[in-house]
């Protein structure tokens, strides 16, 4: 009987993964891999390693979770060395704590190696810190989606709002408008600078500051960041590009 | 004049960095570490790379910041790739943002190599995650210290008590026991889980749980994790330890 890794990829630069995510991808029999995951990194694989995309669109195409967590059952029932990779950290809003439940209910062994979470990098790519001295001392990573049994966000946003100095949303693409209406609502004024990254580090990315007022549209998947930092990012990005 | 990447060491696991930051730790003709860095990494640097400890003991000993800013800029003006290592991410309560904003003042370029943040990784290593679907949907990270200037806490916790579901604590060893106090007083029952990771990764260190109401000492350096996932992490890490 096998072990399932349950390993961050980080945030999409084939770079950013840990060197024992990758010396586990080089290792591995099998390799169950998301959309986020970068495609240089599968490169890394032994010939022999079996490949398995179970990516979901957001419409939600591709294989259910109790999927997933069967095939990772049935892999580790016929591999020394399984590997299931997720963008960012498997632990940040995404699923791989589930994933080790599941394994470890139906006796099999798992570790979960950490990524860089793509709500702290892609932000750090421009020069925005999630936290910095005189401006934000606390910061929290929130999932904008809604909870599916209860028909409303799984964060409240109003609570939030002045709670923390800096608030990092993932999955808020589509709700972007209603979540910049709840935290004005909880008390943030409509021109606290915001910062957009959609799809980091993937060729379609795109990064634009706004504030919430004006935050409108965002395409998925998107890191949306609300606070005075990002306006202090900004600066230093734009002392770097004078340069 | 060379450039300055102020990179993540990752949270104390030597395999734990970036495939990026281990590579400039390569190439770097200079560079300066600290207290948290692991040791075998600077083995991977070049012979002839200058090597400088800039750490602080808890005390408060060791260069100060601005000494710190001083010897970036010099040795940027003498080599060409000069790597600030940090431990953990540079711009998670780090000062790496700052060293960053010196040294464009000074005309000095500089790029952030993310790391994987201790707060995440090190409850990881236990399997508490951060969030995790049904139990938690949101998770701050905080600086337990003082404000110097105002001689109280920079983060509100009384106020952060009931709007997140998971709150973890940086630097917040020495007031522990005030900053449970202040979390029961915003609401937070006194028997919430509490996980503590002291010296993660390293020889000396500890982890252990117990709850709001019963902490008590924390050794320096640590990291608090609050909240309902603790006692998930639990119960999926005695389910693991009972294959």
């Amino acid at each position: 009987m096998g072990k399932v890794f349950i390993v961050g990829a980080g945030p999409g630069d084939p770079e950013l993964i840990t060197v024992k995510g990758l010396r586990l991808i080089e290792r591995a029999d099998a390799i169950l891999y998301d959309r986020l995951v970068p495609k240089a990194l599968l490169s890394r694989a032994k010939p022999q390693a079996v490949l398995i995309y179970v990516g979901k669109k957001p419409g939600g195409e591709g294989p259910s979770q109790s999927e997933i967590n069967e095939m990772l059952y049935d892999l580790a029932l016929r591999h020394d060395v399984v590997v299931r990779l997720h963008g960012g950290d498997p632990l940040v809003f995404g699923r791989g704590f589930e994933e080790c439940e599941y394994l470890a209910s139906r006796g099999i062994s798992c570790e979960f190696v950490p990524g860089v979470t793509s709500g702290l990098a892609a932000p750090a790519k421009y020069y925005i810190p999630p936290v910095a001295r005189g401006t934000a001392s606390s910061v929290a990573l929130v999932t904008g989606r809604e909870d599916p049994s209860k028909g409303k966000r799984q964060v409240d946003f109003k609570k939030l709002a002045t709670a923390v100095d800096t608030i990092v949303i993932y999955m808020g693409a589509s709700s972007a408008r209603e979540i910049a209406m709840e935290l004005m609502e909880g008390g943030l004024p409509p021109d606290t600078p915001v910062a957009v990254v959609e799809s980091a580090f993937f060729d379609e990315e795109r990064f634009y500051t706004t504030t919430l007022g004006g935050l409108g549209a965002v395409r998925n998947p998107a890191v949306i960041v609300v606070g005075k930092t990002v306006e202090r990012g900004l600066r230093l990005r734009e002392a770097l590009c004078r340069l």
